[in-house]
């Protein structure tokens, strides 16, 4: 008897019927690590880890779903899953696990590669971004988020105070919804013109008397950041629906500032 | 001149006019810890720490929110903060910022005094709990979540297999809606009853056996802990709106399994 | 039969012999959630919420600890933990366990009232404190642990830059062995005094004037603050030994400063 | 005039000479993320994305460390450091920053290509190691830590019980100093040889069985695991010096169980 046999001869207890009539929004497997590759803008490739989710919905009359199949379809990509595979392997895992809808979410820090703005001093600074994806049979829903380090500075210590101004490291993340592919790279840059002043991997002292500067003449409170960032995705034509916040690790308390807008455009 | 009035005189950039025409959904403070003193259905009281966030939404046209009004209406509170309280303070600081709506946040652990099913030893269960409140001039929104932590036992390893069966650590949550309040026990005991058997903090020999053997008549999938959890949620009239789900730490795995149900009565 | 000798007619496996001749360094129960309650210099009380290990050496001819009696010695202290009673439990479970030596971590959130500098708005900072413990046959050896944030404000980039400076929170700690015991709010006053400036849960206006100058007018390199942190540490005689550490959020990288130092008085 | 020039006319505040006549131990960058990127035993590549500190000494006459200089060595590996690279950088940074000491800390998620133990099911199992590092004048010593899940089933539950036994995740971790290169999958085997069953990504019917059955046939206390451990690290010539622990995530409770042992042979 092959091993095939013998796992067919098993009872399958998770396909047997349920009669509690009640349906499950999500089930599946949470918090899988996995590497991750991606393309970027200049034809290279960066390689990293991706913490995934992936959800079925589950009928009202099916006892469990098969979760070894979730990790079945993973392992098929195990050198690393791609980003343009995402979409595909929500379909396939919506069909393997025979659901009405699958739900992946996938996140993962990413590298861009920066230049020090007066000595171009380079080294890699760190951000994250992810993917969202719904699977249903007319299709594949699926929106990207960028999460990206900047400083903000605020504009009320400068006016008030007769000389400096508080800063502080801040996270500023959108999740778009689009009608055509934007580089993670691109949105970085979005995100980072909404701030005082991007950070950088390596800054040299000519660089750190830059960017000192910089942010002390383009102070920004978190409404502003997202006020400025809501206005240049306003106008990306590419963009259809976003969500976008930022958090301030505000220097001079032990707590966090944090503002945030949601919208969908046409409505 | 007294301090006031040099506080008086110094410029107040956030309540400057804004002309980008943007509103925010939520601004504020993020992640702030604070004492908080729980009523305990036995009379007596639980003091813990809270992780708050507070929120307020900005109309268009103004610059800025007052960051600090967020901390004063939690520093009148410095003792602790009571649950009874939450609702007139998230509708304090909507006044107190002037703003349409405002939010609040608060998780915090629990504990809970459990005896040992046999010998009765005695200690303390953590559990996690929390509120989220939303205030707006017609009044004020309030749900109430718990999450517990218990034992499950996959149904499908005790089926196949010739002895024993593969068991873990899951952490069950609901997000209820009510329309009277209902203590934390209460709920930590709905939760428990879904799933394969309590956790305990104290058990000696005799009670070891017995969970043991009580898990193992008492297999759940995931999907059975989330359904049987509905199941009461649906049964219970205090509740008109719940958000369930389960998270289980594989103990055959490095990954989780998860299962969520959302529900709105009457709809 | 009662329950009692229910369970004493269960085996005992942990009490059998080892024949693997390997001595255990510690065994016992991690990351336990505890209340704890501390006196505060004015004769108030704060509770709060405990992390807790605890641990014993395990001789190698013993082949299991017995796990429950670490939670059965918290359980008689239900109501809340005490600094007072760290050093008593530690000596009580190394006797219950027949142990050499116990050894106890206890790390907690603590609460400081904190008046803003200028217009003395009240609230309360969070920071963290702990304990551990080691207790031998001829005795009790303690350390306290006192983590504060504040802002430091980068030197450097003061000097090279026409205006500002980049500036960010940073967390100060530091662990010390005392004769004589020393309140967590001292200790805090001491962290906060080496660095550029505190930070407040409430400041006002003319209170952020004043630290965002205050901040400006002291800046320091990590460096620069744990020497300043030996310096007071080094004349305090209460302190015989200490390990002092500082971690800036730097506001222009994504990464953090660190500095440590570790000394002890005599050597 | 070049932007180097420019550097170059800029005080360097850090250079300063320090009259507190105090040393440092550690000073650096702490939480970087970088790409690394590991050779296999098969000669294939897997690679992932690396936390690493770097930091060096400080005398007690020197004002500051040139932080900078830090992630301009990491800089220069921008596509991928790679283990064979990180005794000659901790060389590099002791050199490039005047050092008399420098430490490297990396850790990462790495990835085991496993079968299931029946059907063969392939996936990808991750875990966690790391590198430590310290360069001096006279050379380099470094050690490596691998961390890897895995069942643990406990004795006493079983012992005592009438049918079923309590089991869950635990997380083995090994901090090794060898005289040769160890392969970290090599290293991940030893750690899932002495837990009751190793854990794997993917598990058809036929494999939960397999496993089930294996972890109920090979019961171990956490003070089991680490002894068994330590044995095959004793028997092991390359290795001369280990720190080993186990942490068990409990099933029946909220807390963990756990166990350590460091020792360095010949002592």
């Amino acid at each position: 008897m092959t091993s095939q046999a013998a796992a067919t001869a098993i009872p399958d207890v998770q396909g047997s019927p349920d009669d509690r009539h009640i349906a499950i929004d999500k089930v599946g497997v949470k918090d899988v690590k996995h590497p991750f590759k991606l393309r970027t803008p200049e034809g290279g490739e960066i390689a990293t880890v991706a913490t995934i989710s992936m959800y079925v919905s589950l009928p009202h009359h099916q006892k469990g779903t098969h979760m070894s199949r979730f990790m079945e379809v993973l392992g098929q990509h195990k050198d690393a899953l791609r980003p343009d595979e995402v979409g595909a392997i929500a379909q396939e895992i919506r069909e393997r696990l025979g659901a009405c809808e699958a739900h992946l979410e996938i996140r993962f820090p990413y590298f861009i590669t920066k230049h020090a703005p007066v000595t171009g001093a380079v080294g890699l600074l760190d951000c994250e971004a992810g993917f969202e994806v719904t699977a249903t049979p007319t299709g594949v829903e699926m929106s990207m988020s960028v999460r990206a380090p900047a400083t903000s500075l605020c504009p009320c210590s400068k006016e008030i105070s007769a000389r400096g101004a508080h800063n502080q490291r801040c996270d500023i993340e959108a999740q778009v919804w689009t009608t055509e592919s934007i580089w993670i790279e691109e949105l970085v840059e979005i995100l980072e013109s909404v701030a005082s002043c991007p950070v950088y991997p390596v800054l040299k002292r000519a660089d750190e008397k830059f960017v000192t500067e910089a942010a002390f003449d383009n102070p920004k409170f978190v409404e502003d950041t997202v006020r400025d960032l809501a206005m240049r995705l306003d106008k990306d034509d590419r963009i259809f629906k976003y969500r976008i916040t930022s958090e301030n690790y505000e220097s001079i308390h032990n707590h966090n500032a944090y503002a945030e807008i949601a919208r969908e455009k046409g409505n």
